[in-house]
């Protein structure tokens, strides 16, 4: 059965959501461009380090300690699939998506420490990246914040 | 006039919209990468499947058929472009955009069905992607979920 | 120290916040693929055009009004990077994030604006572009939208 066979013949309704949960990659690459999975602000010990929406119960300060924490987790995700940071030629892009409150306006602070932490490991020069900021309403398992990547593989 | 003059005198207003809305591309390619235009979940009929926020009117079942409504509107857009999914080497990335009142955070679950529909019709390897999921205020005409792709073509 | 020495041993807390705010590219070129930052409705003077969300403070109209301009910005963007915008093939994708309040569900409508823009300036051909339009919690600054672009260079 053909790719074009399955998508004219799918069933209107996905199967039931089961204990198994679909696999996604953390990264996937396109020749030298690799793109990697939006991360959540989860810490070493696999939970998050903080839960809830800025401007709400969360603060500019933990805010950027999670924008922090995604980043690294953003940069272990590629470390993980090149083995080295040292094969980042560059980051493109980065997208950071931060859970808001009505009247949170301050997306751009909190991104910068996703920003800092890039800069910091890779330099200035591999770290500096085109960059969009934006204020969501919630995130998965309420994290205060979701970065995604862009980046040139050597 | 060049495009610079054009920029450059443009006016500060944008045109009245008009009966005749802006041709949008569906998909756009760049080389062998192929990006589609965010899709919503309108149904065979040209309508959408159903409208509102998750955690507010649409319960988790029904996010999870609007999220394989929506993949099955970004395989249509790519097989309309490329004549066959056959032609889908890998799906690079799949940002899955959900509609959240405050409080719904379970953006991944509803994703996961998005990831099923591709994964369903290309199968395991080509199927494999990177994914986003963020919950969005709103989405236009009130649909409840919004997928985007990444391809990459043979 | 290399990159993966940094990674390993940076800190769990980013640097306080300073009065010099870390350095962003307003577009970052991957090959001929070039990625610009989310530009948000600043007009000539440096200030937003308008503040607030669309179904709140904003009407149809004035989001409209700062899509057009959020578009421009893009284009300047791209402008100073490359020197002239008739370096620019075709644009390959736009995003277009609408601070929206629940119930605002024309993002489509907004977007078209910035849409409109691109192809008044780049023409029917090169304007042409797959687009995501969004609905998002709020947006830096407060600003009523916030757009960024992919675009091929010749």
């Amino acid at each position: 059965m053909t790719s074009d066979e399955r998508h004219a013949s799918a069933p209107a309704v996905p199967p039931p959501a089961g204990p198994q949960r679909p696999a996604i990659a953390r990264t996937r690459r396109h020749g030298d461009l690799l793109a990697t999975s939006g991360q959540t602000a989860v810490g070493a010990g696999g939970e998050l380090i903080a839960s809830g929406r800025l401007g709400d119960q969360i603060d500019l300060e933990t805010g950027r300690r999670c924008a922090w924490q995604c980043a690294a987790n953003v940069l272990e995700a590629i470390r993980s699939e090149l083995g080295s940071l040292e094969q980042v030629a560059e980051v493109v892009k980065l997208t950071v998506f931060v859970a808001s409150a009505p009247g949170f306006i301050e997306q751009h602070l909190v991104a910068d420490a996703a920003t800092a932490y890039v800069q910091h490991v890779l330099g200035a020069e591999a770290g500096l990246h085109a960059r969009s900021a934006v204020g969501v309403a919630e995130l998965p398992t309420g994290s205060p914040v979701e970065v995604e990547a862009l980046v040139r593989v050597r």
